[in-house]
């Protein structure tokens, strides 16, 4: 997506600009290691699937704040002429570690790890978070939404209720990403090069005098195409189908039939055996309204014959967790770990590495722990930027990330793929390099403290 | 915005084109009536805030399908030349009406009502919904948040946790629209000309050796400026504050303090008390920190003595109540009106107007009626656009949205106001002419399904 590549580097919050007017007065030139994370996991959710990174990229490679920025930030009356003019020859320097798009990760595991000088990592917060973030969000949901699926096809349905159009764009990528079939969104489908899916909508039956000749035009124009039975009554709908079969013959080439109302679990039966019983076994069932993970995977346990799933809004919304407390913290500068203690928000300091073991191809547990401690031949966070430029060949495209995700989720252990919540814990552990380091910073802080009273 | 005055055409779902194709191959070029409605108020609802419009009409002027779209269309192997052809001409020329930007409207009742040639009507559908749905969520949780703030200040701090870009921006619009005083949000401050905040992060007390020497240096840069104090340990950090007043003495500019995490119910008062035992009853508290409507609602209940409050994740993403059910249907096509009678979503057929009874500057009830109808004098639905063109002097600008939104809430029954799910439900009727249309179709489609049998 260029989006981000042309996004105005006034993408920020305010203070993220006073801070780095505030460094550059300090002469505060030093690297820093801020690290993305979250903390807990929501309700409902046993891993977040990473994702955002290409995104984040695009927008480190293009950050500068053009002409109208600078104007705009002149005006404000906070920002000195020099500094201004400093801001315009800003680019994005630093280097990026970070985890593939589609890896499966838990709190406190770093996600992206940006070093580059404080100004710049300061300046880039904003954006980091918000994609990451936001693109987790929703490929965690369409991971859960594919799983409990099994193997059936699931087209993103959110356009239309999605926050807005980066929302709406994204979540056809993420939910592609997480192993959906494709989107009903035709921009998001060139733009990421997936497929476009589609069907028809209420007001095309209601704008014609009966259901049949509704279904004629579209479907003698659209040979595999779908059709929604459910603008009046279901059943008879399915009635004007076989009828529309006979009157077609062998030019009869419809793929399926949509159900979006009623009791989609009584109503698919039925109609399967109204669409057996006049041979029509090849077309499909796809079924639609008010779905997300739970409703797939009951209707999927109660034998209904779906063979698709278009879903929504609560996909495109992450209706149940629609955010994770995400943060992008300073866990070094100037080669010194730093960290907080406030009250139930530990930052672990120093930059880190998240080491994976895994057992007979499940994931068994993990270790946040120091960059060269090799407590496990799988290392999560790989570089990804070399002095503000992508490293060639790490981008293998969203074909590789997809296939990365399904290997993921594929190695879950079994009791993170229960919708449930999960009582089980999958097993996160702090190295004692990490953890000593921590401890030794609090030991110094609490000096300073006393020293100050 | 043009972010929406430039978005590609494509930015649709795919069967709005498929659905547009077969109504250009049966030459259906009548006259549609869409409208924009929600069912059902979720939980922890008690109206909602339209918002959206203003996006909506730069979209619809600047409908246009370009070559780069054309050829995507073409590639995907389902439409003809002559109808690509035809697409490139296409234009929005139809009317819209709507209610403005900021009222409050209840379930069944139009919110946007778009009138135009059916190609037309339907390939905008997916970019009406998208953006009425999002903005009106966003703007309804605001609403919520500013109401519980009793004229504090409240700052939208959610770009970081939007769901993308866009709804960053949003977030930043609906909530200055909602009565919020204004976003951390740089771009969003730009773009819609509102005031833009900013405070400081963890990260610049950390990259300084100790927290005084943070708090000096951005004090010294930026005078009535706001320090965190909660990085090490909050009552401390007060403590650090006012050292630096000591220190400072007359040069001594802060606005306030603010605190992030803990408890700030208890961190605020005994941060107020140990300020003004110091004499800087000058200096407010600002809070921050998972906070929304109840959480706001709690503190001040709880005579926290909290000056501001910086709303994000919560915010941003409206999280209890993320989505609408809102939907984009035909209610007259050709001048014939149109329905659906699937379970449980039903739809008033014809063209609407709604109707609001006030009693003594209170809203007292809304009727749904046909458009001639002149049940009450204040009529919600107003003209907006006409053959493709914003009507003159209608969009008076955010500021007088945000007067309007005022007006609207301050008129609410105290019920509404209320935190908690209402027992008590706002009185809408549905007119005697509406119902009677509603019968007449219901009556004339099992005559149809009678003869078909």
């Amino acid at each position: 997506m260029t989006l981000r590549q042309h996004l105005s580097a006034l993408f920020t919050d305010l203070y993220e600009v006073t801070m780095a007017q505030a460094y550059w007065a300090q002469r505060m030139s030093g690297t820093a290691v801020f690290e993305t994370f979250f903390r807990k996991l929501p309700r409902g959710r046993s891993y977040v699937m990473a994702a955002g990174l290409a995104d984040v990229l695009d927008f480190l490679e293009g950050l500068r704040f053009d002409e109208a920025d600078l104007h705009y930030l002149r005006g404000l009356g906070l920002f000195s002429d020099e500094f201004v003019q400093w801001l315009a020859g800003v680019r994005f320097t630093g280097d990026v570690w970070a985890v593939p798009e589609g890896t499966v990760v838990f709190p406190n595991e770093p996600i992206v790890q940006v070093i580059a000088p404080i100004v710049e990592a300061q300046l880039v917060e904003t954006l980091v978070l918000n994609q990451i973030h936001c693109q987790s969000v929703l490929a965690s949901k369409a991971a859960r939404v594919v799983d409990a699926a099994r193997g059936r096809v699931v087209v993103d349905f959110g356009a239309r209720r999605a926050h807005g159009i980066d929302a709406a764009l994204t979540v056809a990528r993420t939910s592609y990403l997480a192993g959906a079939t494709g989107t009903s969104n035709v921009l998001a489908a060139r733009e990421y090069g997936i497929p476009a899916f589609g069907t028809m909508a209420h007001s095309f039956i209601q704008a014609f005098g009966t259901e049949i000749d509704a279904f004629e035009a579209f479907a003698r124009l659209y040979p595999g195409t779908t059709l929604l039975v459910d603008t009046y009554d279901t059943l008879r709908g399915v009635d004007r189908v076989i009828e529309l079969a006979k009157r077609l013959g062998q030019r009869f080439d419809v793929r399926a039939i949509r159900l979006d109302s009623g009791d989609l679990g009584a109503l698919s039966k039925a109609a399967r055996a109204r669409l057996d019983t006049a041979g029509l076994h090849r077309v499909g069932i796809f079924a639609s309204s008010g779905l997300d993970e739970y409703r797939v995977a009951a209707l999927l346990d109660d034998g209904a014959p779906i063979d698709g799933f278009g879903v929504g809004t609560r996909l495109c919304v992450a209706e149940d967790a629609p955010a994770l407390d995400m943060a992008y913290k300073l866990v070094e500068y100037a080669g010194v770990g730093r960290t907080k203690f406030s009250s139930d928000k530990v930052i672990y300091p120093g930059r880190k590495q998240v080491f994976r073991r895994i057992e007979d191809g499940t994931f068994a547990g993990d270790t946040i722990g120091e960059p060269g401690e090799g407590l496990a031949d799988e290392q999560l966070l790989v570089p990804v930027m070399k002095d503000g430029r992508r490293i060639t060949g790490y981008d293998a495209g969203l074909e590789a990330a997809r296939a990365h995700a399904r290997q993921q989720v594929d190695a879950l252990p079994p009791q993170l793929h229960s919708l449930e919540d999960a009582r089980w814990s999958y097993p996160i552990a702090v190295s004692a390099g990490v953890a000593t380091e921590l401890e030794t910073l609090r030991h110094q802080q609490r000096l300073v403290a006393e020293e100050k009273r």
